[in-house]
């Protein structure tokens, strides 16, 4: 048998990255750059979030069990309302707007070469979402796997002009979220080639690779929605049957059937795919480090647990790589205490009690967040952005978020400092950064803040 | 049922992105620049390889039945090699190369969030490998789906620096290969997480996600490769049951058994995978324009019709998004033909009749390939990248190939104009080009050429 080696592949496959093809030598790759990602906040502020959780009371409830109870009854609901639905909710020309005669004036992005879409692998993507039919399913499903949600049938990208500060890779604009396993959906459509699925839920509408879902009966719903559930606390937790099989992988933000507790942990049930595509539900064990029964009482000390599992994690526009944006963040760490927040920071803004910050200057807002902000309680929201306010360091507000970068200029060019990962910051990150032109950081874009009740 | 309507995430998202955080206002795309990705041959030479293959003599043979025979019988014994395999084939220093002692000394790449993969992400990512535990598994299997190949048990991408030429996105290196739908592997290895195993085939060796991938047993495999095989003759043929249901796609490139031909198409036979992952055989119908019996006959007019249907497709370094880089354009589009093709350009050129250029200049090697190149048949090799030589137009030698890009030079800054795609060349693409600093092209580096016998 004639293998190619892993190591000859690499050879092979090195020399010819070396040589792309009109090139000669390829320059060494620099050492990497320590300033890289770096401000001065994330060397002065600790990046973990149990130093705040201390200073905030560790153990102490941020909601009382009566609020409590109503937000996760509230949490269910929305979870279970595609299994609920009657008929689609999403208008066509909602469901197809990315194709719509609209679209048309609109350049239709750049694709995965960097080079804009092709007429003709546009009008191909268009007629595979097969408009026409549409609506042309109505199946109560649920995701299988960490499943991308697309705003159209393919896994290749759109972004915008690659050669604009903060709209090449990794900002595919296709993407709209990463759906965790077990997550009820409603399939109101089909692509022509069967591939892509349109699914609803009361998270996100979109596209969804047909093979990540599985149609559920009668039966299937009644033993998924009965009982309790426990949240997954750790991203690619494996999903091992009783014989050690593997039967797929869960992430934090992942919700499963609770089925029996055991002294080492759980046995969560996990939705499977058989070949017909139908939904089956298998005894998994997961340990008590990686699940909990839902919902954890809501205490700093939890919340810092489980955030410091996504410190430092890259970020994710729409949920690239099942990595996580500012508003995905927040959603999946609030998931386990039962608390929903919707996709999109704007709205996550208002589901709590949400003040304006209209009439104040930044000073004025800062000294706002710093009275009236409960710590591990509180979102901070700018337009486009949204933070967990953690509490005072040196006198200053500090925040826990999924930031992309620090707006940069120069010589009229606008460019960003790449921050691309969760971390605990001021709301004035990077601000003596060169070429940073906004000293006031992110406290002049500050909107407002929403504090949990 | 509360449903966000994909427009208002739309309208969402795009405020978002208008505004990441730290940045006020996003500059306005320009609009499409329509010099992007042309060159003066790409409006000089039909992009129709037709047109080639009318000069070559459209249904001339380019192989005589006999060394056909021959070529298929040696596709097929190295196609189904994985499972005549007794044990395993790749050392534990060439499977786990990027996790080694060597590997310390070298950057480990940057993440997708443009940084440098973080040591902890790298040492979780090196733990999931699971090294100590090598080899774990030995199971005969099959992929149920196009499938990524990688270094590495990850989705998540390694670049080289993103601020060299032709070194950020879209080069991930640990990608390898896009394996096509009922490829026969061997499992030596699984992550320890389980998601992911290491595979051996003829073609490369990596890890493939588990959820792509059935295993076989001693009834599958008999009546898998007994009988005759189709090629899949498109890129997303949907592979549906008698009923209709969806249950996979194959692309140009993939072979699936043939179980019966009728007036309207054929009936292949797709693997797929049972909730416990073992593989079950479907009986799927496919029309006569997606899929033929194999091999073909190696005519020009086949090699054009096929080859047409990959023209202007994107270039995918190591088969990213299931595209096709240089090497992957040429294995692909010979495989219905029944002759194999390695995985990179310099064991492609070698497999063929290889005439070494070492001591030619640019011009003798241009007529040398007027001369004795056979269009259709021949291949011009340069280290790192290769193209199929289609014959000549207004005297020059042409050529069909996925190309990422013109090296250029301005101000000592090395750069690439983007081609990014499958494209009809001369040897000297984009010498008009302000920057390109080789008037010679391709030539230059042309090593030699390859003729199919």
């Amino acid at each position: 048998m004639r293998i190619r080696l892993q190591l000859l592949v690499t050879l092979a496959i090195s020399a010819c990255f070396l040589s792309l093809a009109g090139c000669g030598t390829r320059q060494t790759p620099p050492a990497p750059d320590n300033t890289l990602g770096m401000v001065a906040d994330l060397t002065v502020l600790p990046q973990d979030l149990t130093v705040y959780a201390a200073r905030a009371g560790m153990e102490r409830r941020l909601l009382d069990a009566e609020a409590q109870a109503r937000q996760n009854a509230r949490y269910d609901k929305l979870f279970f309302a595609p299994w609920d639905a009657a008929k689609p909710s999403v208008k066509a020309e909602d469901a197809f707007a990315i194709f719509g005669l609209k679209a048309e004036s609109r350049p239709r992005g750049w694709a995965e070469n960097l080079l804009p879409w092709s007429a003709r692998n546009w009008a191909k993507l268009a007629a595979n979402a097969n408009r026409h039919a549409y609506p042309s399913r109505l199946d109560k499903a649920i995701t299988v796997a960490p499943t991308p949600l697309r705003e159209a049938p393919t896994h290749q990208p759109r972004f915008g002009n690659p050669l604009s500060a903060g709209e090449g890779f990794p900002f595919d604009l296709f993407m709209y979220a990463t759906l965790p396993t077990g997550m009820p959906l409603l399939v109101t459509h089909a692509s022509a080639d069967g591939a892509w699925l349109f699914v609803e839920n009361a998270l996100v509408a979109g596209w969804v690779p047909a093979d990540n879902v599985a149609v559920t009966d009668e039966a299937f719903r009644s033993r998924y929605r009965n009982g309790n559930r426990a949240a997954i606390l750790r991203d690619n937790v494996p999903l091992r049957d009783a014989s050690g099989g593997f039967r797929g992988t869960a992430g934090l933000g992942a919700l499963l059937p609770l089925e029996r507790t055991m002294p080492s942990g759980f046995v969560l049930l996990a939705p499977c795919r058989n070949a017909q595509g139908r939904a089956t539900l298998v005894p998994v064990q997961v340990s008590r480090e990686d699940a909990a029964p839902k919902p954890l009482p809501v205490t700093p000390e939890a919340l810092a647990r489980i955030g410091n599992r996504l410190m430092g994690q890259p970020y994710g526009w729409g949920g690239l790589y099942g990595n996580r944006d500012c508003s995905m963040l927040l959603r999946d760490l609030f998931t386990p205490f039962g608390i929903w927040l919707p996709r999109n920071s704007a709205a996550q803004a208002r589901t709590w009690e949400y003040v304006d910050f209209a009439n104040k200057d930044t000073a004025a807002k800062e000294q706002y967040i710093l009275d009236e902000g409960e710590p591990f309680a509180t979102l901070l929201w700018l337009k486009g952005h949204i933070a967990l306010y953690v509490g005072a360091y040196d006198g200053k507000a500090v925040m826990f978020h999924s930031l992309w970068g620090i707006r940069t200029e120069q010589n009229g060019q606008e460019g960003r400092h790449v921050i691309g990962r969760a971390v605990v910051t001021t709301t004035r990150p990077g601000v003596e950064l060169p070429f940073v032109q906004d000293r006031e950081g992110l406290l002049n874009r500050m909107r407002g803040m929403s504090r949990l009740r």
